[in-house]
């Protein structure tokens, strides 16, 4: 049996390890502070949930099946069935996966339920064996503490896309490549998955907060409200590197264009100097019998000196026009106002 | 007639294959369960639901007609109407195709009505045929049956929509092809139907499982929140499915604008070379008389190795501006972080 | 004066082509249901309105007034005032036009007014004067008749809408027209135009059929519900035509970047293969005195070889990176399911 | 003092051009209609508002700031203060600027303010002065025809707009321009800004038409229901003229793609027909000893005629793929259905 | 400890600079009005406010992180809690950060606490200092200041952003630079930044002035009202700085379009003047035996005089389909109306 069971009795004393007997027994007492977290639930575990419980068979399912389903408070006569969702950690084939954690709350219970084992599921177990006071608190408090892990455990994750995200918008100054649009992309992706997880939990807990499922306690709903708040505050994040995605793609899509545009200007410089002189060398190249410059002695010398003066001028201006200049970009002008400052120095100046 | 009649008596017993006198009786009797379902529903059949169960005429005309129409859930004194949609099969002109079921709960009987065979009531039929217990749990649940079967029926196709959005992502890695861009369109059509076929579904089930329809029992209504919680998962991977569709559109875009620029680059390696030794070939076939380096004795090699340089040294250039390396990107770096790792290395480093 | 009327008195006999003083003692019964339509109401018609029917002056504004006014419910005492917009048909300025229908609906009378003749209004009077048990149930069944004939005439606008997209659609898949362009668009702001139509005059219908207005009966309000629905899906359709546009203008614009593309690699041929061939015919034009190879025997024929080589291997080169596959793309692949097939086909087989 | 006031005493009389005292008799007398207008409000206005009034000070403040504020009700207990927008011109910065008019109005008073003269409040000032009858119908009538007159008057600009979309629409077809894309930016601009006038606007009017705000009377509410269709009408079509200015961009962006290709079409077809002739000539401008042709008769000849022969073919086969056609656009076309009339003509006979 | 403390007692006598024993006294007092500000919370203030003033751990935790905290208002027994943000000052990595506010709201006191020195609050201290009467108000009128202080001082910001807006729509009509770009991308950036502060922000005030907290008192409300309507005013800026950035970008992405043709035009005019002449100085340099043009007495000058011709027509044809006309664009056309005005002339024109 994948289970760990923890009881607080009626005389404030706490109990670790327990059986399936003793959970048992701690249930018809209806007295204390009951809490069983299922990891890898299988069939055998879903019968003890069903069995013992005597939880529904529907919300049973939706602790055994792996797959994920949407966050969601169900109302039974004795007890609330809750899901919700974290984002648990960075994957190969993505940036963000989701993680659910399902709640049975009741009034001297709370029972819970993963997949697979979730850090911030530990970290609440670290809590309740060194100190049994997070128990006393009752069984609302107990379950506000395993959600408000969970969600305090998205925060790394966004911490970690904002780092990437601001590297990303930096790459896209630079020579655009095939791999930071892929970047990006996987970077509005994940910032979608994230917002996805995220509304729908925030409204659930919303509710929970305004006090429309009783079994919560009127003081416990503060609580509730706080991981609201982080909820608010993880979402304005993502959406910060959404903006920061989006104008990662902005740049990179017009440096495409401006490298074409590099691409052409070599043509077009090497076609406007070179094609009028190999025109020039190409006329004193005919054959014509009556051609007086060829017999002049310095002839040569002078066509030499026209094509000369013809490609320093034309360097010359393509260099006024500006052909010459793009591709020495500083590095993180993103970050400095100097465009700004120089458009309100200007603005300023020409008021006076 | 074209339709199918159970029977479950008040004694639990069941009765298959009822003629249309037995149907009166059964529905005379005014208990146990009728089920009838109806395929390909001909004028004939509607009279039989206007006179035999005395429908409303609209809803029967809505049962008779080919047309799809919109989920919708209409209340009669002594029955309710619903209408709810699958998605059934892939088609050759579109990726998906709307399956329409037309459901009459009243407290002793249900009727379905579909205008092609459907797989999911068939289903149902099978389970009803083997087990009668199903039908024991009342209309409410036969009905919720119906309706789950029909919804499940959804998941293949979109997990086939997945498996082609996955390859289409990567098909926008590659050469960009016109089919490409048909594939990624064509997909993103089909998610905006099945878009347009869930949403007003998810609002009707969220209806019947709050309780707003009298007809179904406070206790069936749970079967019905897990309808709609299997609508939202739905959903969830559509809007996966659209991600996908949308990244790999950004792809084929970026891909036509490089593969705009690798020709571009093809001809400007061409001008920029051979243009200035072109020129130089030029200038040594004019017919000047006094040309001193014709009469050199190592002359023209000298010429030759000058255009030898060129070239090299032109080639090394481009080399170093990286105009060859497009094009022999690696396979499937879209699932690959080794972007993110390397930026975030480099960050790391730049802060020691 | 341009008004018809039809009266149903008492005895359910029918009378047609009332003069204004038979309507005056219709109205003054107050009994039977009578039924006046006007058409080019004109400003003597608004006072008939005002003073012998005793509507309100804004009222009878709309109605006089050939502007197209927003479709609403006004709540008088002794009747209801409703605006309800059809689209009308296709006419040289743009592809939709919008209709408009008002109605005044009292519970002995209805009176219809129309700024032009509505095939809508035309088709209910021919229904009524065949067969007067229409009028025989009630004032609301009647302008229910008179609402439904308006939306089902969107109806064929709506189909040829879907039949023009389908075509501009596979017209994109061709040389990109600029009529192409402007066909696309022009579908786009008919969609646009008949959303907003639809979409006020949906939620109107919905507070009908919900029962907001007292002066509906309870029986007549299904018969509302339908007309509801048949604009639920009318929008459904108007969404399809939507997306077939949205799709038609990405191919047009991927296949302008295309065209461009193809241009460019006309060029990009010429210039890769001939300038260097030029090269070689200037060096050996060249008139340097010691250039061995112009005495060989075979020199000439030599180069003539290797210009024969390069040319055939540079097209082979051109035509294995796919450079002359584009434009012999074939027509309908829009609708064939190649791409998805091969993609699933390769896809099955990697994993084996 | 800067302000016009007008008062219809409890004898239906009319007095105009009253004094601070008369005011101040008019408003304690607690009957009959008072009416003070003021225009460029000071603050020494301010504190007649103030104190003759006794308004509250931020109201005030809101009549004395030259600022902007948004459309609004407070309700006082004895008055209810209201703020309305309208477009008042076009300026030299902007297509349309924003008017805004205050109006307090009480049981037996209405005043008005504004900073600068109204045209509308000018109308209603001149209907007031020919015809006392205005003012007869009570305070909450009076303010909605000010209030109507301010919504009248953004027609004129919304028709101009509507002109300018559609002469932009067709110069967007010619040339592109700079200008033109500026006026399109500008247009949508603009429908943005009246946007965003009119949807709050809205929503005060459909409030106070629903009763919302007791100091008006139930009888005067429908006039108030007629501003609010006036708006829905207005921005049905300030909607229009953004889907004209949508369009026009959409057009203008593909014309800019069109004339890059044009540019590159006439590169290409001089590369492609040229330099193959060059290396033709280069070919027999090589100096090799052995080279038979140069020897022949006609050599040269044959050479000329290759040349013409390939100049010509390559000009017909350019011809055939369509590369000189663009340009030769005909004015108008968005307004003829020619493309659809054809399509749907093909697919007919495709049909038969 | 970091607070300063205002009292005033209920003789109406500010005492400033109150010690904690001074705090502890007036709050016993339960009467007067104590002001206490926090900056640059610690620890150990979150014990006084947790011990002295008896608020929640949660509400306490807020103040003394330094992380932002989602606009709020908790409401307590005794007191309410309140979190409000402003827009600081302009940054070097963006151009707005946010500042927070938090404030404890009782009958007799307002506790208010921020991270750093905000300048609305000391102006709000100056004001306290110099004229006891802003507290004689009460505590709703005392942190209605506070909080308008706090929402006035995002007014400068915005109006710089305005101007920034303003250069930059002009810079976008210049050369197109990367730093133009990178300035409008930061500007949306800070508009939706400023969005996303505002709009919760004002659904907490719209909410405060419709009474929903029991503890600001009915004549207060109004006051928030006024905040509230700074705020929606605030967003019509923002929103207009949107409307810039948004032309901005239009106007340099069809720059950056603009640029590539111009670069593509000068080669396109080099390659189609001097390729053709090129091909016939090179048939006169071919060496055919036969060839006699080249014996002609004025062959060489006919064939110099053909090719003056042919540059000088080709220019001429350029010029003449505009093709030199770019880049003479004057300066500010955004800002007038001569296209609109040209349009509408020839309009008016073609009607007569």
């Amino acid at each position: 049996m994948s289970f760990r069971a923890y009881y607080l009795d009626e005389k404030k004393e706490l109990q670790l390890n327990l059986s399936i007997a003793d959970v048992h027994a701690a249930l018809a007492s209806r007295t204390g502070l009951l809490w069983v977290d299922f990891c890898e639930t299988t069939e055998e575990d879903g019968r003890i949930l069903e069995d013992v419980f005597g939880f529904h068979r529907l919300a049973v399912e939706d602790c055994v099946e792996t797959e994920i389903h949407p966050p969601k408070i169900d109302v039974y006569d004795s007890h609330i069935f809750a899901l919700f969702h974290g984002i648990n950690h960075v994957t190969e084939s993505d940036l963000v996966e989701t993680a659910e954690l399902a709640l049975f709350i009741g009034s001297t219970f709370v029972v819970s339920n993963h997949n697979y084992p979730l850090y911030s599921v530990e970290e609440v177990r670290y809590q309740v064996e060194t100190d049994s006071r997070l128990m006393q608190r009752g069984p609302a408090f107990l379950a506000h503490t395993l959600i408000d892990a969970l969600v305090d455990n998205i925060r790394p994750t966004i911490d970690r896309m904002s780092d990437i995200a601001a590297l990303v918008e930096e790459a896209a100054l630079g020579e655009p490549r095939q791999s930071t649009l892929e970047a990006i992309l996987r970077l509005k992706r994940s910032v979608r998955r994230i917002h996805r997880t995220i509304v729908p939990e925030r409204e659930l807990l919303n509710r929970i907060s305004r006090g429309e499922y009783g079994i919560i306690e009127t003081e416990s709903r503060v609580y509730f409200r706080d991981v609201y708040d982080h909820l608010v505050r993880i979402e304005d994040l993502n959406l910060n590197v959404r903006d920061s995605a989006d104008n990662a793609l902005s740049i990179y899509l017009t440096a495409i264009a401006n490298r074409q545009n590099e691409t052409m200007k070599v043509l077009a410089i090497a076609g406007a100097i070179f094609l009028p002189l190999t025109l020039l060398a190409g006329i004193y190249g005919m054959n014509f019998d009556n051609m007086p410059e060829l017999h002049w002695q310095w002839g040569y010398f002078a066509v030499l000196l026209v094509m000369g003066t013809v490609v320093l001028s034309a360097l010359a201006a393509f260099w006024r026009r500006g052909w010459f200049r793009l591709g020495r970009r500083k590095a993180r002008v993103l970050h400095s106002f100097a465009v700004e400052r120089a458009l309100l120095r200007g603005h300023r100046e020409s008021k006076d």
